[in-house]
């Protein structure tokens, strides 16, 4: 049964290489970072060094590896959220408000940990955006599309820039302390979208005096 | 002249100790900060690594060292926009606007470096803000409250989350590619910042039925 067994190595494979994540992520938020190595990571894994190496070639790899996983699950439970919201505005709302909660926990998290957000941060980077961290600009972006039909967002300002301020304004959510914060800075957030009677008037002083 | 001569030491260990902060913060970016060594930012520096020694225990503190004095320089910059402007919005506003453009403007620096942003990232984060950082948050605290007073600021968020909402939404500014695109982000900040008729609204509902 050749299908069967090379299943089996498929699903060991995952196995150890879920648990190098695991092990990687559990080891810099204890000791930090920069101080985490092949041969640690190996040892607590519980694999020899040759072994590790068949899997990732450096730390750094594997934390962007654990990095991607990560937003590959807040992807899924995001797109789960707006798939139970109808309609649009509702839908941006659920998904801004569940983005928020997903920084505002794992802020609470780290707090509990030295070196908790080191992970995080390090593979954070604007220019180098992930391919899962596209996913969710994109997925900002397309609710954004949908509430602007509807004229829930102002239009003076491009889509794709709005879908990164919520991402950025809504990460405010990891320094505060309760779920209630999280979800009054999404009402702030929401207030930045909306089209406002400030920006018409702007807009249309700008049409009559386009200096 | 035993005064003089401690000054001149006095100065000598300050142009040091910056030589290693711009040496570390330029090997950085361009090799990436976990492939950095206290010997490299030695050889580099042109001082021994016994000197180094003396000067920092290890990568790490340089790089703290290194932050601390950017954030310091973009405070001092802030500050000196807060005081050119007299009105209270009007000063909200500037600093906000010139706290954008330096994000803007890092942003633009490090598309430039395949590591550039790592430096900035790996030392931000929110549970372990550094003394200058909270002086930002602190600052655009006081001019919130500034601003509240005069009736520009919404009452129904702490000042301290609003603030926190400013700093993190304006970030966003390091992945726009003009100050147009940063000045837009600036709207839009100010916007959810706004007593809104919206928010108003709401208030109003939540008193009456406060389920």
């Amino acid at each position: 049964m050749p299908k069967l067994w090379s299943e089996t190595i498929e699903a060991h494979r995952r196995g150890v290489r879920e648990a190098i994540l695991d092990t990687t992520a559990a080891l810099a938020a204890e000791y930090g970072l920069l101080s985490v190595t092949m041969s640690q990571i190996a040892e607590q894994t519980g694999i020899g060094r040759a072994t590790l190496y068949k899997y990732f070639p450096d730390v750094e790899s594997i934390v962007r590896a654990w990095h991607e996983r990560q937003v590959g699950h807040h992807l899924h439970h995001l797109a789960e959220v707006r798939d139970r919201a109808r309609e649009a505005g509702e839908r941006l709302e659920a998904v801004l408000e569940a983005y928020a909660l997903i920084h505002q926990r794992r802020g609470q998290h780290q707090r509990h940990h030295r070196h908790g957000a080191e992970l995080a941060t390090f593979v954070h980077r604007d220019e180098h955006v992930s391919q899962a961290e596209q996913q969710v600009l994109d997925m900002i972006q397309g609710l954004l599309a949908e509430a602007s039909e509807a004229g829930d967002v102002r239009d003076d300002v491009p889509l794709e820039e709005l879908a990164r301020y919520c991402l950025h304004a809504l990460a405010a959510a990891s320094g505060l302390l309760s779920e209630a914060a999280a979800r009054r800075l999404v009402e702030v957030v929401l207030a930045g979208l909306h089209p406002t009677v400030d920006s018409t008037d702007q807009q249309a002083a700008h049409d009559r005096d386009p200096q």
